[in-house]
């Protein structure tokens, strides 16, 4: 297990920091009226990325402003020989090493992060959203379908995905309004107009793409073209998916919105915890078998806050319960030539594990809601109310160090009153 | 019904040309190794709208170059106004009484269509497509889960849709390469790998989002957020999507690319054409309602040329034979707060009409392969080979003119060789 690498930044040396300098996670943020910027977080701060470039202490690209933007997107296009230099360079002006010119930038081009807004750390391409965690699969299937059907017969050789909107993915922090949408339950006549009764998150984890391709990849290709994670709310509307996914899947269920988490964790931060995928239960084809380790060991948790209370942990999983890799899903996303491009974002499906305190919805977590969740005493939930904040945490744990996300989180404030 | 707005360039005046002065659709172009420039087709030419902007004869904007760019988005997100303006300055431009100078001006800033190369009119924000032609809906269902289930309970209540992907949509002439997937047949053990085996066109209609919206809209709302429509072809690769779309929806099988046509024809051009939806079979929820006529009566048809050989038609109907107009469609889109942005492009669904040969997709018109399709004497198809070119046309039909969209066309070509 690999170690702190300290920084005489003291705050990125604390343990209990999300931060450190094995992390150097990518975002956008402003302070006050200012305008966006690409910034690092390192400890308690935000190194200014866009000034470091305008100044010349820290530069991409000889030739071009690519950080110059409020998003990563045109750093990405660069590739991985151009990200591997600029995180070598940013480390170089943040070891314990670093000479008093490299410190003194590094200060005069940064803030405090608690003074900072953070923003998209990219701008989405395109989003996908896989199907891929087989807790979730077989939880769901057999709530739908019993437990004979639970998983569908592709599950097993292809993970099932479908495209979602990028224009409604949206920063942590970001208030997620209870939809509107077509309600029919089992015993009704006929469908009604009426807000969601039934909201729901889904904890994901989020593959960004950083380089383009038009035509089938490999794994191994896939993999290195994956630039970074994000932790992924997929905001579910369980009862109007109930009545609309029918033949053709999850469509304005899944429009409303999709919190990612505001800092991009590089695979290159990644690298020490990457881990196996569990056992293959029926043999892959080849343009999709395992080349290597590609899931990660990240801790996530998901906590409940309702309205004016306390927050409290609803669920605790791992990514490494995920049945498919990113690179598998973006490798199956090209096979029939689709063409990919830096910024795609492929959700990874909910991630729930083998136990009831692993589940990563509420849908699994009520049952359906015939089993409520006791959240807290006197706080019970099968799904979200008006109020309540929902968060997710990750980070992946080294020794005395941990690869932090930042949260992801989102209030729900209560749906329109006028579309009757 | 209209007539024929005369223009001084002759060739606009033949009944036979598809770009009347009524007509003025608008698309990207370029000439040898020149840049791209917006144009608008008029006759046996184009106008470089590009080129009368930039010399201050034609403004859309009076403080932008909105026409200065290889895609028409930035002009569409002026609104409406300023697309009236635009049109009223071109048709002064083009009439027949226009003076010695504006005639001169479209010359100098014109050139003729045969030597123009068309390019991709928009930048294709987000790609949506739906499934809400009945006959269509109706004959798919029959095959797959006979007539008694033919339709799915919800289709009568909302216009069924999925995203798709906007990256792979490209302007007719684009060769289409067969894709390679994971298929099994119903008597299969296993999924194998190979190329699509049952690859096929959807003939559709797709209406272009001009006007951005955040949160549910109306369909009144609806109708004046879109600013034209192109043909599309939707090809689909029936085998992949058999093996992939429970429970998610069709994701690979329709991802190798959707053909546009290269002209957006403008809502204000297709004004005279504009017709009810038929009758509702079940009283549609008011957020849903027709609220006037939004479909167009557009006569559509579809040619297959195979390699070396002449084009033959395999399918004639029209688009009023939809069940639900694009504008119920965009509506339907946003009811979940779904943000909506220029250059959002949403698919019709196969526009297949009553008869056999009326039938928009191969999956139809063979019946799924079990009555193969004599195109021609010699010329049988169940579905697409090898170097055919599979072409939609499309007109609206006036007194002495007609609204011509271009050909969507596509020529398939094999799949690659080394994906073993």
């Amino acid at each position: 297990m690999t170690k702190l690498m300290p920084s005489w930044l003291q705050s990125a040396n604390d343990p209990a920091c999300p931060f450190p300098l094995n992390n150097l996670p990518y975002g956008v943020f402003s302070v006050g009226d200012g305008a966006l910027h690409c910034g690092v977080a390192i400890g308690d701060r935000i190194l200014d990325a866009t000034g470091l470039e305008a100044a010349g202490v820290l530069r991409a690209d000889p030739d071009a402003d690519v950080l110059d933007a409020p998003y990563w997107n045109d750093f990405m296009e660069l590739g991985p020989e151009a990200w591997a230099r600029y995180r070598d360079g940013l480390q170089k002006l943040l070891a314990e090493r670093a000479d008093e010119v490299a410190q003194d930038a590094c200060l005069k081009y940064s803030v405090p992060l608690a003074e900072a807004t953070l923003h998209m750390p990219f701008r989405v391409s395109e989003y996908t959203d896989f199907y891929a965690g087989k807790h979730h699969a077989v939880n769901v299937g057999t709530m739908f379908r019993g437990a004979e059907n639970a998983l569908p017969p592709n599950w097993l050789h292809i993970p099932i995905g479908y495209n979602g909107r990028a224009s409604s993915v949206v920063v942590s922090g970001t208030d997620i309004r209870r939809p509107w949408g077509q309600l029919k339950g089992p015993n009704d006549e006929a469908p009604r107009w009426a807000p969601c009764a039934r909201f729901d998150i889904e904890l994901e984890m989020g593959a960004i793409v950083g380089q383009a391709s038009n035509g089938p990849i490999s794994v191994d290709q896939a993999d290195a073209n994956i630039f970074g994670y994000v932790l992924l709310n997929d905001w579910s509307a369980r009862d109007i998916q109930a009545w609309e996914y029918q033949p053709l899947g999850p469509f304005q269920a899944k429009a409303t919105a999709t919190s990612v988490s505001p800092w991009i964790v590089t695979t290159a931060a990644l690298a020490p915890f990457r881990c196996d995928t569990p056992a293959r239960e029926k043999e892959l084809l080849p343009h999709l078998k395992d080349t290597g380790p590609m899931l990660y060991d990240i801790d996530l948790s998901v906590t409940l806050q309702p309205e004016g209370g306390e927050a409290h942990e609803i669920s605790a999983t791992n990514y490494k319960e995920m049945y498919y890799s990113s690179a598998q899903q973006l490798a199956h996303h090209t096979t029939s030539g689709c063409p990919m491009r830096v910024g795609d974002l492929l959700g990874s499906g909910t991630i729930s594990g083998p136990e009831k305190e692993n589940r990563g919805s509420l849908l699994e977590l009520s049952w359906g809601g015939k089993e409520p969740l006791e959240v807290a005493p006197g706080i019970v939930r099968s799904f979200i109310e008006d109020g309540d904040t929902l968060a997710l945490h990750g980070a992946a744990h080294g020794e005395g160090y941990m690869i932090g996300f930042g949260t992801c989180t989102g209030t729900v404030v209560p749906a329109l009153e006028d579309l009757d």
